[in-house]
């Protein structure tokens, strides 16, 4: 999907809303746990909740991973039950790779062919050869770690290097490489007051924003800081919508708290806009 | 396995050679195609072969997602026969993974619980929390993205922060995290005369070495620089080894390439212990 077509999306849904498939089988309604694919029926049921509310779903690729081959038949159906039914939903595949040239090569046919996902999130500690690879298919996209919503950011991302924290580097650095404008960013919330830098370097990239709602980020101040003439902004909740309750109505909780979120976008953008 | 045991196996073995199960079916002999898995059954001939000449086996992650469902049943495969077969051989999920910790450790209990790997490889830029949960198990170990082999690793791991290469804060800062003696570090082999600074900060780690062959890193030189008083080293090649011949004759001359290096690694622990 291009940038463009997310954008229309954004514009018409009056939603920048991301929705989170961290499906953790501790944690879904335990009516599901006797169903043939309890991952696949609680995702179907959430999209279909809320489909309506959101512009992208992004799959957290190691609560599929941590149940094996299981875990990876209920990640395929997912994202084919979406590129189906719902074609015009950006699709993140949240999993922070990256690797050298040729490994990142197979990653990146992983989550693009084999799995149709409009994009996957990458690490930058390897530099440009581990991340160009994912940047070599049309209408893709890679969305790169900059400044991460815990508290391990502090760690090496905000360590001076050339008289500017490292996350500012990486974003300079990654604007030389080949097919950049197939990149976006991972910005974490809980850190709204670092927008304002960033968009100083990347003015017209997009953002995908984590740490709203249960990691305690707020939603007014990453658009004060953070959005741009284009939205500019993925804004990303799992844990606050879909385990909104864990019985019956799970669903339809569901899709309360993303409607709330929505709303709260709607009378953002149309401040902005 | 406890880092103890694996000194032994080296000791015993004569060999700190890890060789990379990086199984790509456009390289693979052709009459292999025609099986029922075809990348189960030419790992299981190349450890056939080679599991008396080297210490620890990789599976590149990358390259069985690429062909997914299949590929993570051919990996599930390949740990498993491993384990039952020899039991005695470190094994290592070459991942790179890192998320903020809930996720972190769903990846932790992927590798180390569903498949039951000794090791699996991670990236450090989102910091302490994201390493953490993998160093939770008892017996298991996290390999650490230090200073990669990659052209890419000029990028930002040898940047100047405090004083030092971004990668040496790395090192130092990860000493300081909870069960830290469970961490391994990645060094590339193209990067040897970096081994003197590295084993100032830890003298006592295991190092996983990438980049002997192909990518043209010299064994006598990261060993030179590289080896403690408990070898510390362990010496990976995959394409070097695996695919040494395109032909029926495959795994004879993997294993011939592999007797190669252990033989040079036999004279070399000769000249130091």
């Amino acid at each position: 999907m291009t940038t463009q077509a997310l954008v229309s999306e954004i514009k018409k849904k009056q939603s920048f809303l991301c929705i989170g498939l961290d499906v953790d089988l501790t944690k879904i309604p335990s009516h599901l746990l006797e169903v043939d694919d309890p991952i696949f029926e609680f995702n179907k049921a959430i999209i279909k909740a809320t489909h309506h509310l959101c512009v992208a779903y992004k799959p957290n690729i190691a609560f599929y991973e941590a149940y094996g081959l299981k875990g990876w038949k209920s990640l395929e159906k997912t994202i084919n039950y979406i590129n189906k039914n719902h074609p015009e939903i950006f699709t993140i595949a949240d999993a922070k790779r990256g690797d050298i040239g040729n490994t990142s090569s197979m990653y990146a046919k992983a989550f693009f062919e084999d799995l149709d996902f409009d994009s996957v999130t990458v690490a930058p500690y390897m530099g440009k050869d581990s991340i160009e690879p994912f940047l070599e298919f049309p209408g893709k996209h890679a969305i790169m770690l900059a400044l991460t919503s815990n508290q391990g950011a502090f760690d090496f991302q905000t360590l001076t290097t050339d008289g500017q924290p490292l996350y500012q580097t990486v974003l300079e650095t990654s604007k030389r490489w080949k097919n950049s404008d197939q990149l976006m960013y991972v910005v974490g919330a809980t850190k709204a007051s670092y927008f304002a830098e960033i968009r100083k370097i990347l003015p017209d990239s997009f953002l995908l924003v984590p740490g709203i709602g249960t990691q305690g980020g707020s939603l007014a101040e990453v658009c004060n800081y953070g959005m741009n003439n284009q939205v500019g902004l993925l804004v990303n909740s799992s844990r606050g919508i879909i385990y909104a309750s864990s019985d019956f109505d799970f669903a339809s909780q569901a899709a309360q708290k993303a409607k709330a979120l929505q709303s709260e976008m709607a009378k953002i953008l149309a401040d902005y806009f």
